[in-house]
Parts: structure tokens; sequence; C-alpha cells
């Protein structure tokens, strides 16, 4: 079991840990880590004898790992408190957890529609495999999958009270804490057994990757799942790995900057929505009100935070809340008016970019309310985006009154 | 269901499938198709509707497509004369078609050990999973897993024999033809259900990309296992499946250049072999007998044509034999001994490269005899890696006869 | 004559200008843009007539354009508030400048000696180039080449005063403000006639690409240089070009959280400097006093700020100073024991990256003081490049004590 | 001055050392080379004292050297029998010999107009530069750039005899070869001085990649140019370069499949040319003479070898011809249809990939024919191509009979 991390980073502050915390696996004098492409390694002609087959080599095929795989798990490792194993996708890292666990009964809540069609893939495969509700009864639950913050509302869910109902009936508390990747939260902390990421949102951050990470509390469980994932072939492509390993460089001016200015642009929005209710009695300008008119809710860690006693939440986000809130008109009409709308805000699925995107949740699960519009809030300055929703909402007011007309 | 295929070109050549099997998916001016890395494609403005979410879209998220893929599975279905669809490596395509068709019984001959691991990942997540030998009965079988040409020895199987037995006994017969890619072997025309590749080996044939195809028979099963890859992220990463691109267009003249030099250097050796067994009759030159005296076998698709009436392997190669061949010595020290001193053959695990690769099999697969190399054959000249062979069996010769004084 | 700026973010912030520069060029619903590589771009066959041979085309052959290299110069043209054409790396850029405008007398300060290599190659094409010193009288002086921030101490020139000497004598001035790109500097401002940049630096910013950039007031030049450069293939490679794209989207928190961390590094080790000549008075602890012993001096333009009246330093550095400083010791090898003993600083060449890096200057430029090194400082957290610093001065303070025993 | 070649691979086959000529400057073990993207490397701590400050390392920063760039050029070398150094593109290497040799007279023939453009960008620099034809006096000339074979006609010029004259008169001679690169032709065997290549063609091969070549047959000069390159940015990007060394792995194989495949379709129009103009005599079938009616002429070196005594012709090209040749038409018209009629032929400028493509290059070009089309020929099948001519010949002959009835 090879251990990964470089324990000198380990007290070090994320934005530290997330440059040199591979600084010990650097094969040659480049600066920055070349793009390893290689399937195959040499075997080292000297040391092998005919006792010695060079299998304590570090690398003998990609499919079990590669010098970029090896920097990223110790980057994300030392990041995350744990021990980082990485995969293709999300969803992949999610399989494997299931396949590593062979749970027979999970406990699963609202949140992305991914990890549920993932369940239906494994249960396909493994027969009998119940799933109950965050709030049923652990009893016989063998993981609690958790998604905090949830997707895609961006709102918290108290890590600690799970761990300890988990805990309790003998179950594993695993944490998808996608939406909020260090520094912003670190759910070990609360008590989390497993941590899973997709890196292609956050941790990867310029929609140009696809990965996923699963972190593990111990090590052993990390090195037995690097095992499966070397005989499936799960793991991420060769350029996947290294531009995530390129992101975390950036990691904390990343999402630091974009809990900022979404925490800023959910003030403003749910200001301007409080503002068009109370209306009658401060009488605001006419273009002021029409900015809030349209929107009912807008939801996001940072309002849970006001409204009711969760100390949970500040405590679980030491460094800011998730860049993703939501926010919902009456209809699937007006959703999607906003949502051709916005200049500054691509209109495509994904989050966690450097582009702020929304994404109409309803067209991909319909599950989800036909209003709502889930907001990744991207790197762009808080001003220039506030104006992109101030604009947008006002020719909604506008086309609501003409058709009103009509 | 999207069909890929431009049937315009299903009577071309190969090496005209392999260029141009894609030119209808061609998205921009480009000649030379860019690097997809976008994770999230922008919804169409103008076409979505209240009632169009831009679902209709070819792409919306990378996990379930990108214009790479597309071209690589509409090339590689073309060339291979099914339906294909790619994953991430070789091992992560044999899996997805246990997913897919969930085998209770599986009868799974000698071959690539990795199979064989990944038969075990699925019976830890299905009970009751038998696996029979390829020469039992199939009584109750649901896949025939057959290896042709065989690693590592190169020779090959009777596919039209196993696909009659398999058929009979209402199993499905999945071929793994990774030694033999189109040009030189046509599973589907053997009858043939479903074949599979580690593109890793002979398609990529650079050593620098981890893919895997399954090849459908039918169009429907292709897109249902496309449907799992999407929710399970099992695909290959975006320089890989790029690389994969480039090299389909160079298939042809790689692997009919390597089957070619591949079948004279066994020639050769074999010839060698053979004079040294015969030499008391011949008395030819000390240094002819040296170099073939310490090989106990050389084997070979050639040389199985030559000893046995086997019409049936000219028919499955109409092109040419797979470039990869075995030779036998007496002991694992002969066999390390001379894996050390090629010089034009890299020793190192793999095959279907560019250089010419020596893999020691027992060190990675200790059913392998310890007396055995595999040699993948690439695209140097032949005369040098045979100059390469006689030099280094001298060199064994000697260091035999030297070892034997002391 | 091509527009690639979107007028449409003129005004928008520099965070979100480099976010959306480029918007109105995707080409295909890909968010995030794919690595273009086609050196060669099909005709339209539909609009090519005898009369119309596809001449109108943007793309034709990937010398003289590709969309990435539009991308990244309509972003650049909006962020420098210019007209941008991008090289191959910044002296490339630099030479194509003296190519463009065939300057007969140069007036150059002190500062990067790479300049100097340009101008000598440049010289040994066209006779008779004189090179005069910035304060030199500018007449005939065709180009005066100014360099601000000054590589290596960090500190700033004047830009407006030698606009106003370079105009009154009918000079173009020329600012190399590769130390402080956008937006920490904009020297069209303070009448720059052309800016250059060497973009593998801050523009770059992960020491994983090389790049250069002019930027021109007027757009007729910028085409005139692109024309030139299309002739001479000078222009960046596929990938580096891409991964500028890519490190563009971060500019802005990228150096003005580098900016602010190294400021405050000057502050701390200026003050820990000051420490110890004074503190015969304030007596503070003996490790206090070590710290800042062996400094002889610190530079860079916060400094220069607290002890002139210079406000011009703070109008050209509207969102703080460059990201570079020197700091200077007695002797070569108390430079070397520094550059060799600190952790978070790798020691190497260039600057600009997100890791912080120190280079001993004398070593590649013999005209450099021994005693200097030039830190560019990257994005790890102030506390932990403080305490490196802490720490390896007081390592080099207990050497020199050792040595002086001996 | 650093011995970059192997002299183990001297002797070995082209194709054998286009895979193995870099085996000596594998860094790890890594069996396919890394994309090396740093641009600056860590200096050896413990190797740098006051005294030694790593100057000595390969690697101090990417403008100066890469451990691509080093295995490509390694690799070159010993392909080309000289001393090789790579650059952005063709014309920059073009570009980069005029620098070095600063020649007050060249003398140079027809062929490819892009090195009209680069003189010319060179004689606004250094004044009073003369250039003459390839069959004036070479009284005073520096230079002889010759192109063999000649672009776009792929006939050959006698390498020899412009050697004799260019050596004669003091000039050193300079071969373009790039339509014909090892193992098609070694011009220094020849008495070429200097060899150049647009490695964005057959080297390259796959319309992916730009960058240029010269070779040098001192290694001295080769040395010069790469400090002139290394001062002057105008190496190639690292994708470039390393997709350039991928290239190689499979140069041989590709181009003498393209050359025969060339050879057998100008054997085939020719001849098809041939009857045409006979048929009176051998009244073949109408449709046979209809493919041949409308062509006017076709050009290439294996015509030229059939038509005219020219031994060199064969001297020069050990294996193989051009993949490149010409066909015209009576007009403009004609050409164009041709050129937008056919399928497995890409229209589109640039040669040397692994697709057919052709090109009108009285567009680009204005001196040239503009019944004329240049034919780059790919890595298809042969019975495909001649198809797709068939087919178009006979469309254009039907098309001008029904123009010639209206």
């Amino acid at each position: 079991m090879v251990e990964l991390k470089n324990s000198l980073y380990n007290t070090a502050a994320p934005s530290t840990q997330s440059i040199h915390g591979d600084d010990h696996l650097h094969a040659t004098s480049e600066v920055s880590t070349p793009i390893s492409v290689s399937t195959t390694f040499a075997y080292n002609k000297k040391e092998i004898t005919a006792n010695n087959y060079g299998l304590d080599q570090r690398y003998i095929y990609s499919r079990s790992g590669t010098p970029i795989l090896t920097k990223v798990e110790a980057t994300l490792s030392t990041l995350s408190e744990g021990y980082a194993v990485i995969y293709g996708s999300g969803l992949t890292a999610a399989f494997s957890v299931l396949v590593e666990q062979r749970p027979k009964k999970i406990a699963l809540g609202s949140g992305y529609f991914g990890i549920k069609n993932v369940i239906e893939q494994y249960q396909r495969l493994v027969p009998n495999v119940q799933v109950v509700g965050l709030d049923c009864s652990y009893n016989d639950v063998d993981i609690v999958w958790l998604e905090s913050p949830i997707n895609p509302t961006g709102e918290v869910r108290d890590i600690s009270s799970y761990a300890l109902r988990a805990h309790a009936a003998g179950a594993l508390l695993v944490v998808d804490a996608t939406l909020a990747p260090p520094p912003l939260s670190y759910p070990f902390r609360q008590g989390a057994d497993i941590v899973v990421h997709s890196a292609t949102k956050f941790l990867g951050g310029h929609s140009d990757l696809l990965a996923g990470v699963v972190v593990s509390r111990a090590p052993k469980s990390a090195e037995s799942m690097r095992v499966a994932r070397s005989v499936l072939g799960t793991g991420p492509g060769s350029l996947d790995a290294w531009l995530l390993l390129r992101s975390l460089r950036t990691l904390s001016v990343r999402v630091q900057n974009q809990s900022q200015t979404a925490t800023r642009l959910v003030a403003f929005l749910e200001s301007h929505r409080r503002l068009a209710v109370v209306s009658a009695c401060h009488s605001p300008s006419v273009q002021e009100l029409a900015i809030g008119r349209r929107i009912t809710a807008v939801r996001h860690a940072s309002l849970q935070l006001s409204t009711t006693h969760c100390s949970f939440i500040e405590t679980q986000h030491p460094n800011g809340y998730a860049p993703v809130f939501s926010i919902r008109f009456a209809t699937k009409d007006q959703a999607l008016f906003v949502a051709r709308h916005l200049q500054l805000h691509t209109f495509a699925t994904s989050l966690g970019s450097v582009e702020s995107l929304v994404d109409w949740r309803h067209g991909i699960d319909s599950k989800e309310d036909p209003g709502l519009l889930r907001i990744s809030v991207g790197l762009e300055n808080f001003d220039d985006l506030a104006n992109d929703w101030s604009k947008t909402l006002l020719a909604l007011d506008a086309h609501e009154k003409g058709s009103a007309k009509l």
C-alpha cells in the first residue's frame, strides 16, 4: 500500500496544499508536470532478476496508475483530509463505492438524479437491494448516501446528525460534497466515512474535463478501491487527469471567489423578491419592483442561515457556501424565458465552472419543479452578473405584462 | 437511436473506411477534428420552447457523448461491420458486456488473465455465476467468451465452430479479437454476436491511449450499452478518444506491415530452431546453430497453419495474422536473459504498438509458462529485428555455455 | 480586416471580459472551446464559384489563423483595451514589433536581458541600428522600449512621462508590461502606443505554455502584424494557445491574489530588514532580529511608493502591483543558500506562475547583481510563504554564524 | 554543443530509426513519451554551487529546448543523415536559414509561393538583397534555394547538377524536400548543404500540427541556429512537437504507401488521358474515353522518368516518388468542377496528410495555371481513389457536354 500523501503539507493552508501536495512526486526537473500518456512502462533492466520482476515498480500499465493519477490523488488526499481515488466521472466514483461496499439497503435523500440511475444499474446486478428515504429508520441500512450541499438548491444538510444516526445503525455515511469542495467544506470533520465528488464540477472548474473522486477516511479502503479500478479500467483519461491537476492549482481562489459572488447574488435577488412583496409599504421605484416581482423563491445555504437556527451550516462551511443556488418562478414558461435571456449565464447543464451556468433541471429530471432554475456562479464580476439578472427580470416582467394584455 | 454509420463507405476498403468513416460528422471546416473537451453543450436558444428543451440535441453532457466519441464510433462501426461503443479500457468494455447481458453461466478458455479478474468483480455483485471451460458442455451457458487470436501465443481458434455450438445452446458468442483488429480479422463473418477489443493495443497502436470497444451485430444492443455507459461514466478520456481517431487513420498500413514482419520473424526464428534440432545432418555454420539452439518452441498462427489442416485460419485472416507471437525457452532465467538483452524490443508489458515489445507473462500471470516470452512486433524493419534476435540469442547461447563451464 | 472584439464587453469588468470576450466566436455548442489542431480547412463547396474561391473564409491554413488564436486575440483585445496579436513567445512578439516598425534608433533601459538579445538578432539583419539609454536624448529615436514594472525588481517606471518625451520626438512608446497584465495595469491609459507581454508569465500563469502578445492601439497595425506572422509562421502552438485561453478565464483572481500576497510578503521582509537595522533601539527577540539580519535590500513597487512621492505608481496600478519583487544579500553565496533552502519557492527561472519561484538572475544575466534574487509570488497562502522565508533566513543566519566561527 | 544523435542507429533502416532514434533520451520508464509542457525546469539543488549554477543542465527554459524538441531533433537527425533543428512552421524554418546565412543574392526557381513571401520579409530588413532565377549565372550568389520535388507538379530537379554549380560559385545549396521526406529522398547524398521541410506535411502527416525543420550537414551550423531559435522563440508548440514525434513512428509506412498509390493513380489518369487522345485507333468503350477526355496534362516524377532520360530521378528517389502530382484541365471552371465533385479528396489546401487533398493553387497563388489542380494522395485504397476520379471525370464530361448543348 503506497502512501501518496506528503505529510509535510498536512497543516498548510488549502491554497498551498493545492500547489505543493504533489511536490514529492516530481519525476523530472519539469516544474509543470508533463501530460503522461504512456500505457506501458519499461521494466528496469538492472533491477530485474529472476526473482524480482520489477513488480515493485510504481508504474507498469496505465490502467493501474500513471504519474498524473498519483499526483492528482496525492494532492486531493492532502486537500480532502483523507485518501483519494479518482475515476472517470462522478457517477463512476459513486458506482465504485457501491461495488466496493456491496450494500443491501441504502438510505438516500432527494438531490441529484444521477445517483438514482447508478443505483438502478447496481440493482440490475445485485438482487433485492432496497432504497429507503433519508429520514426513514436506518435499520439494516448499510450506506447512508447524503448530498450536502443539495443539488439543485444549494442548501445544506446537517452532516453530524446523519453521521450519528448512521453510525448508531452500523451504516457508513457517504457524503456527496460536489457542490462544496475544499476549502468550502470538510465532511470528515462532521463524521463522514466516505466523501465523493464529481470532479467535473468545481474541482475541475473549467467545463473541460470529466472525472470523479472517492475520498476514504481509511487508507486501506482507498487501496482496495484502487485495485478494483485497476481491474475495471474506470480511471479518468490522461488529459482529463492532467487538466484536473492544473485546475487544483487555482482551486481556492476560484471557489472562494465564486462562493462570495454567489452569496452576494443570492442576497441581491432575495432582497428584490422581498422588496416586491412588501412594496406597498416602501414604495420603491417601479423598476426596482419589477426586478423581483416574478421571483417566487430563492434558495441557498446563506438564506437557510438567516431564517432558521442552523449553526451547523456555518460550522460545515468555514470558508463559504456553495456557489450554486436555485431560483423559482411561477411557471415553466417564465423559467425558460429567463434561461434564454440571461447573457452572462450560459444556458447549459452542469455546474462549477468559470462561466456562470443556468440550467432548467425539469428538462433533465422530470421530478424537479418546472419553475425552478439552478444557477452555478462563475468567476465573472458581481456587478456584471447582477446587471444581467436585472435586465433579464425586467424583460420577463415586461413580457408577462405584454402577454397579460393580449 | 442514432445511426452513426455512413452507409456510403460500407463497401469501401478498410483503409478508406478508416479515413472517411466519419466524414459526415464534421461539424466545422476543420479537416483534422479538434480535440473536444467540453463537458457541457449550450442549448440552442432558438429551438428551445417550453415543449422542446433541446433534448433532441446530439450533445448535452459529455458523459453521454461527445463529437469525438461519435466520430470514433462511426469509424469503428464501419470498419468492424457492426455497431461500436467505446469505453475507457478493454476490460471496461468486457465488464460492460457482462453488465448488459447479465450471464449466469459463462464458458471461457485460456488466454488473457484480465478477463478472469473482470469476471471475479462481476461475481462479487451477481450471485452464483458459474464459469466453465470452452470445451465443456454449453448447457445453460449464456455467454461463450472466445479469444482469437489467443494471448499470448498468437494462435487462432475456429470461431465458426464455437459459434455453431454456442448458438445451438442458445448462448451468445463474444469474440475478443484484440490481437487482430480489422483488416486482419472480421469475427462477425464467422458468426460472432459481439466483438470486443482493447483499443489500447493495435487500434490505438502507439502505447499512448487507453480505450476499449464493444461491437454489436445489432444496433439496438449498442444503443442500450451506450445508455448504461452514459449512466456509469465508463467512456474513454477526451485525449484518449482523439488519439484513437488519429490512430485509426493509419490502422491498415500499420497492422498489415506489423503482421507481415511478425510472420517473417516467426519463420526466421522457427527455421533457426529447426536447424539446431536437425543440425547433425546439415552441419550449418556454428553461429547459425547457436541462434536457434536455446529456443524450445515458437508459436503463432502462421505455424499453426503449416503443421495442421486448418483452413479456418486462412479464412479468419484474409489480410494477415496477428503481429503477436510467443517464444519459449527452457527456463525462466533464459527467458529473462532474452527479455533484458533485446535492444529493439522494449521490455514492457502491453502489445500492439509501433515499437516492438517483449513481455515475460509469468511475471504478471503466474499461470503462464515461466519460460515463455510474448513478442508484439512493431513497425521496425524486419532485418533490424531479426538482427536483434540473432545477437541476443547468440549472447544467450554464450552465456549458457559460460554458466555450464562454471 | 476582421474586428475580433465584441464591443458588448468593452465596459464589463476584467473578470467578465476574460470569460465572455470570445462568446461571439463559439462555432459549435461546446461550452468549453475544443483544442483546434487542424492545419487546413475545407472550402465551402457551395459558396465556391470560379470567381469566389472561398478566400472570404475566416480560416484556410492554420499558419494564418485558427479558431483558438482568434478567441485568444478577441479576449486579450477586450482585456487590454487594444488590438492583440499573439506569438510563439514574448521575445517572438518583441522581434515582430521590430520587424513591423523597422526602427533605426531604439531607446532602451535596464531590465530583462532577453530584449537585448532580440535587438542583437535584429541588428544582424538591419545595418546601423543604434541603441541609446532611456534617459538619453530621443533625437532620431524611432522606438522607446520601456519595461514597467521592471524585471527583476518589480519597481515601476512613469509611463506618462516617457510617453510625452517619446511622442514629442516622434517616437513610438512600446511598453513591456509582462510583470503586470490587466487588471493590474493598462499602459494605453498612460499613452503607450504598443504593449507587449510574455504570455508565458502571468497571462498563462501555470508554467505550461509559451506565448507572447503584442497589443496595438490601432487595429490597422495589428492587422499588418498578423499578415507578417502568417508569412513567418511565428504564432503559438495549438495547445499553448488553448491553455492560454483556459488561463485567461482565471486571470483576475490569480493575479490580484498574487499581487496582494506579494505586497504583504514584501512588507513582511522589509519590516524584518528594518527591524534588524534599528534593533539597537528596539531590542526585539533574537529570532526576530535573525530573520532580517542578512537582507541588504528589498525592492518592489509598494516600497517605491512609500519612500518617494510617486503618485504615478498608484495611477498605473489601479488593482495592485506586480507579484514580483527582488531581495538582495551581501554575497552570491548567501543568495544561492537562500534559493536552495526555500521549500515553497521553486528554484527555477521564469515568473508569473501558480507556484512561487525564486531565480538567481546573475546565473543567466551576468550584469545582474550576484546577491540578488528575483521572487515571483504564486497562489500559496501568505502565512505559509512567510513561514518559508522565516525558516530559510534563520537557517542562513545560523549558517553564516557557523561559517564565521570557522 | 550537444550531440543528439545516437550513432547506434545510423545504419538501421528508416522505419527503425523513426521508432528508436530517441531511445537514449527517455527520461522516465514511460514507453510513450509524455507531452512536455513545462516552460521552466528546476535547478538541481545538489549540483548547484556558487560556481556551478546548473547551466550545464540540458533544460532551463522551454524557449531554449524541451525533452520533446530534443527527441524530435534526435530522431529527425538520424533519419535525415544530418543535424536537425525544428521550428514553428516550414516558413519559419526557411526564414531562419536566411537569418543564419544572411545572403545578399539568392537563386530561386519556380515552386511554392510561400518562400517568396519569406524572402520579401527578409528583404524588408536586409537592404539590396537580389533574387535571380535558378538557371541564371550564380555569380555572387550566396544561396541556391532548390525545391525538389517541385510544388505543385511533383516533378523532380537534378540536385547533383545544382550542387555542382552552386559549390563552383561558392554558394550553399538549400533543398526544400517537403514533398519527399526520408525514406523517399536524401538530398545530402546529392550534395545539398542544408535541407528544409515543412514538417506540417508528410513528416506530420495528419493535418494536425504545424512545424518546420532545417537539417544541416554540419553540426555547428545546427547549433548556431538553435541559439538563434532560442532567442527568437521560433520553435514549435508543445503539442505540435509531440504529435510530430508520434507521426515519425509511422513515417515509412505512411509515405511509402502514399507514394505507391500516387504513382498508380498517376498511371491510371495518364493512361486514360492518352486513351482519349489516341481513341480513334483503339476504339475503347465510350465511358473509358470519357474519363480521360477532359484531362489536358498529368505531371509527376513517374511520368518525367518515362519520357526523358533522367536517371537522376531514380537515384534521388530510392524508395518512391512524392505522393503529390498535378492534373490540368482546359479551364478554371473545369478544374473547380473537379475539385468540388471529388468525394475522397478533401477540397482544402495543404498536402502530405492521411486524407487525400485537392487544391486549386491558382486561388492562393495567382501565378499558377488556373486549370491546374494539385493532388496530395493519402492512405486511402487505390481502387477507391481511382473510382472517385472516374466518377468525377465522367460527371465533368457529362457536364461539359450539357453546357455545350446550351
